[in-house]
């Protein structure tokens, strides 16, 4: 049996690296194999290409430049992890993955059938099979980013209509695929969000 | 009047980059503003995406990734530095462009096609006005290629064959595209090929 591949989207300070790591907690805990990572990222290679994005000026690279870095790390991290681990019937959770590119680079510069053509090209249009949307107010999700240690701050250092303009992107981006996604309710305790997110993956194990 | 976008493309070792420095010198003389430049490489981001591309182990990067990397540093070369210089009348000398790609990323895991859709992606579809094809055979190259500095180690260090084919890219290239290529003879002395490489440019800078 293929394994399942589950991304977690939404914006700075959302709580997603800490849902992945209690997601792969509870998977483990129901007899399966579970690969966790992240996007930008992942692999060496595509960890090497998110340090290129994630230091310098907030206008170090345009939109377009960096959707095609972000690409590149991804098709790295395709070939080299998600696809064996699939293959070999793990479940995969990624922290980010290409709707968080269509939310950050898309919808100015970048067009979405650009957009589409690159993930095409990258990954040889690998979708996920469920994606969790941790929707937050953007100053709440702002403030939590600040709190912690600054691993991204080229992406939060950008103005804060920049960050409403991508937490729109996801939202036109769960309501246009309602099959794929499903919304999370992220301004509640960790552990009701836990739960929350418990609820939507656990139906899973019963399916082929 | 739009300044001409002049491309040199060949394999490892076959003087191009000593030949942008002549041909420059020659267009300065004759009353042209011209900027020299390279792939992968260029402006400040492009340079960082050729470190991550020239070092490391030969299969650091499949051929799919390497085509993104080297395309996401053609999108900010172009941006910043080629397309601004040609709108400002100036002549842009690039050693090695997006035929470089063709030759070295594709023909193998990554298609035609979808070189060409990065193409127009990444560049907005801009394609050199004139082509230099320094055509040596691939031994000789290499061997001029080793006794320089070690720069980009990591292509030299690929199989004679994977040269080979790459020779073959160039010489389909040049034969299907004939109005664009023009192919110089880099058996030649130093003199003689810009001499070549003269008499194929300076007919342009009479037109419009």
């Amino acid at each position: 049996m293929r394994g399942r591949f589950i991304t977690l989207e939404g914006g700075e300070g959302a709580g997603k690296s800490t849902q992945v790591a209690l997601l792969a907690d509870g998977l483990r805990a129901a007899g399966q194999t579970v690969v966790t990572t992240r996007e930008p990222g992942g692999t060496p290679g595509a960890e090497a290409i998110r340090t290129l994005l994630v230091q310098g000026a907030a206008d170090r690279w345009q939109p377009l430049t960096e959707a095609l870095l972000v690409n590149a790390a991804r098709a790295d991290h395709v070939a080299r992890l998600i696809r064996p681990a699939l293959e070999a019937g793990k479940w995969v959770l990624c922290d980010r993955y290409v709707d968080s590119t269509f939310a950050y680079q898309g919808g100015q510069d970048v067009s979405d059938a650009d957009l589409t053509a690159l993930h095409r090209i990258a990954t040889g249009d690998l979708w996920p099979d469920l994606t969790l949307w941790f929707d937050l107010p953007v100053e709440q999700g702002l403030e939590r980013a600040a709190a912690r240690q600054p691993g991204t701050a080229r992406f939060e250092a950008q103005p804060l209509d920049y960050h409403q303009r991508l937490a729109g992107r996801f939202a036109d981006r769960a309501a246009a695929e309602p099959a794929r996604w499903r919304r999370i309710d992220a301004t509640q305790s960790l552990d009701a969000v836990s739960a929350a997110v418990w609820a939507v993956v656990s139906p899973l194990l019963g399916s082929d």
